[in-house]
């Protein structure tokens, strides 16, 4: 940590924070430049609340050099980490594809586009059973009735499952079912849910958060990395922003931030990313070009009549279509790594 | 709801939304424009799944004209929700401070605060037992003890509280000591959480979410309000921008929208909407000006050694001096009701 | 200018980059950290390209400590800079307000509109007789016939005119009409623009970009200031978000923030920072207690028929009320200015 | 356009806005919904005032429904349009590079910089002689004298040329030296320059604003197409957000978009996009999957030492494996795309 006085500070308020940092146990290193003193703070400061030096008088701002996340990095644990979810493998340089609807309506709807999503190549079967909805009024999922239809879907095709867990409460019964867990967005600094879903053994697939930094991003992880019992997946589905036409501006640049930061895979989400069908496969491609070690993409039958996020869904044809192109990008990658090896 | 076709739109298109739409229960009305055509849908969509309509062949896009929520619009409700806090009253034309220290790190820090907080006019006691921070090694709060101790210092002083309910387990346990239930920025959209407190009849104090529209914070109060026991007080704390020099960008519009859209109290928040102490003053009083119904603050005895906060709270003297100002301003504000009444 | 070294970084890799500082004309100071090497950078790098450190081998990133502006900074120049427009004073404690239309229509409408602003109490009429619209095919301007009308409807009621220059090559022109050159949001990048105008020695009304930071608005005014000839005056007129409800989000902690960074006056422009008419007033309010030297506002005759900006237009009615209201806080802020004396 | 009616507006409003907007030569539909009166616009609102209309008393808001540009639009124009460099085309399935410094430092870095430019296989050798910079202190361009150097590195390489015009009156003197004309981030709004450069009949460049809009850009584009001389090549380069780690946040969403909107082709600045060099490759290689007709990249024979923007510029080394990488996935592309023919 660093904190950079003002330039009209006083020698008494140089020595007061210095003082102060000292009587919190860190040891310090007094920089004079040209218009401003320069104090370094050194000492392992994550656990001390040092927001506070501000509030000394004199100082003008302070600026953290250590990152306050330690076990997600790839500085703390140099090699990837690969994702085993009962055989299919996330981070092995291979490019692994999850797909179903936004929401679980029925078991023949998950049957039907658990068979599409088969056929396309997708190993990983995905599909809300609780669904946090803008509205109160709109459909919130079908719950465990939801659960149980798509573990059956995904075990007839020998798929696994990832699915949203939303609440601490629901973490038994949805581990019961899925294969993943998956943290949206809206609870990317939901601690306790983070605590708690770390403490099951199971991946997990952890959204970004809407407005989410990649440096939160990687605390979040923390907060289930210190668990030591769950890996993670992140998952990109872009943040908000001033750009209206589409629901979010996908930020593909986090999948190589990412992979230089962490140690985790992370996996791309074209649809949240890009809230319009037909822009979902151009992003795919993207994702897939960009490193990601995989993608989760809403699929329908009919997406006109999906109960919900029916405009960001593929049906069978360009679902497949998409997944051909995919398939011949992630040939032209594994060109590029043997390059690179 | 209006649905546009594409310019390049066949008749069959049209007809066969038009078709959709009816079967769906609701009535249409097809207007042929310049350009597009576009189709009017009649009927109560809040319970419609209406995305998927941009499915279609052939639409363009879909505009929403009903409001998704109802119960907290002043549509349905025009004259204002006065609060009642034990007895202090928010939305009745006065102005309620709250005030308090971040995180509760003691009695006697909350006890000395309390009495500061006191002095300058406050009358609810803010103060926080449970922490979510960025950081898993980041000082976590002190959790039930430290909700006795705000209990027991606003008791001292005639002083309601409000604190923060992170967690749907803890409902029952902040209840018992708090007044207000707030719900902090990163819980917005936790619906979930949003029913549970919405039954416990107490007033909840809802902050805007860290890029929360106006439009999702009305829907988060109506998931409060549907369950018909507790009123809402809207808390702007400001929205992340790319401005760096500000935690936040405090959006000071947001208080005479939420006026005009609803009938809930607003109240501000100067201290994240600026997390900068020496704004925190000019901010409050801009909300004054702005038209709010309160607002809750960070004060400390001893900022540069909060364990958290300590950049963005005041001490007695800057509390001191703000709250004359905002008195000065508060009687202004009085005079230009009059002149409207 | 700070360089923060990857924790992995060599001696090598250190040694390098101390080297190239030192052939740069800088002194260094270099600090071993618990974890990472931090080396210290002294001496003026203002004219120096110190992004290119970023590019050495083993350097994880840069923080700049000097403030790349100087002669608008209050470090450099501790008083408030009065600005004199031809006697309107801006900046020496009383709030001047700047009104009139988006578009110069004609004269009948200008000399309306004047004597509208001239009864509640504005000093300087406001006009475009460039007008910068997002399509070709909207009105752009009555140009140099609408220079002259503002000119005539100012004269005839003793008031001030501000108006937009666009171009480089109007400058004369624009001059040789009004009193204040308003730089508008789209140019406050333009630095040839900036340049050119800060030789005129007219007051410099200079709104802050459409995403602009603070920063980047304070180094838009060394531009000008750097001339020395023309004094600024800062408007804030609200930055891009995500929020639709409003044009901007109206960022009104500019106004402490400029004042602490800068010498020179700041005034607030509600019309903008909120894109509708019914929000104007109070935002105008907060512009007060928030401490701006002034306003600039849009009014019109008729808003419903104005050939611009008429959603976001006061009519004579609602002007009248907020100016009343506005009087009654601009008292309120010389009571809290006593007691700060 | 369609306005929507307050859900208590009376009937004596609505019929007031009705006559308005048939005095103003535009026909009605007027629709009652179940909540709100729905009245469309019909006929060319493009060169009306329609602004104004959300100002008539009981009017909630409006929705514009036809696209304010025209010559931009792929409905206008279905056919892709394929830019002629002397004799480089962009647009027609190939993928065109354009590389070279941020800055033209002098001759011999010019020089060398082609050179590696060309190696790669760039056809394009990009370079800035004009140097907008944040800060007046920064260094500015080497200007005439620049271009002379740009031009003559070109030549000797056969390589076409692309730099920047930032001022109206240097349009001439730019023109003569480069074959594609510039407009950087901080123009895309300033509109007399696009309607100046659209004049010279030289394909401009016509980069995204800083925090431009896709709507804004494509009017943007048509001030230039208004001029019926200058064929237009839009340039991603990344949009501001919070997101600190970036530069910008690269909205590769942008292509696939600008391709179903407009028939200009699209390329993309992973450079400016990201800002840190490391994060170049893989978003070059993500604009080609994205179906990106060509990209412009900042490439330095020692970026430690560049004049401008070392940390996004690519060294040798490095810029020769990305171009092997982008190789291959042109590759793969053009699979793609039989696939689809």
């Amino acid at each position: 940590m660093i904190i950079i006085m003002k330039n009209n500070a006083t020698k008494e308020q140089v020595a007061h924070v210095v003082k102060k940092i000292k009587e919190a146990g860190l040891d310090v290193n007094v920089d004079q430049g040209s218009e401003h003193v320069v104090i370094g703070v050194k000492g392992d400061t994550r656990k001390i609340a040092t927001d506070g030096f501000n509030a000394y008088e004199g100082v003008e701002r302070s600026v953290k050099i250590s990152k306050s996340y330690k076990l997600t990095s790839r500085e703390f644990h140099p090699q990837d980490t690969v994702v085993d979810v009962d055989g299919v493998k996330i981070g092995d340089g291979s490019f692994v594809t999850m797909a179903g609807p936004c929401s679980i309506e029925g078991l023949a709807q998950i049957r039907e586009t658990a068979r599409m999503a088969k056929v396309g190549g997708a190993q990983i079967l995905r599909g809300g059973a609780f669904k946090p909805r803008t509205s109160p009024y709109a459909f919130q999922g079908l719950e465990e009735e939801g659960l149980k239809y798509i573990r059956q879907a995904a075990d007839e095709l020998d798929m696994k499952v990832i699915t949203e867990v939303m609440d601490e409460s629901h973490i038994e019964m949805v581990a019961a079912y899925s294969d993943i867990l998956q943290i949206g967005a809206r609870n990317m600094q939901n601690y306790k849910l983070l605590q708690a879903v770390g403490k099951t053994g199971k991946p997990i697939g952890l959204k970004r958060g809407i407005s989410g930094t990649i440096d939160e991003w990687l605390n979040a992880a923390e907060y289930i990395a210190v668990q030591d019992k769950s890996p993670v997946i992140f998952i990109e589905r872009g943040i908000r922003t001033y750009e209206p036409m589409t629901r979010n501006t996908f930020d593909l640049s986090a999948v190589p931030l990412i992979k230089k930061l962490s140690h985790f895979p992370i996996i791309v989400d074209p649809s949240h990313g890009t809230g319009v069908w037909d822009l979902v496969a151009p992003m795919a491609r993207a994702g897939v070009a960009a490193g990601a070690d995989g993608m989760i993409v809403e699929i329908h039958p009919d997406p006109a009549n999906a109960w919900s996020d029916g405009q960001q869904s593929l049906n069978e044809k360009t679902y497949l279509k998409m997944m051909q192109e995919v398939d011949i990008l992630v040939d032209a990658m594994k060109k590029i790594k043997q390059i690179e090896a």
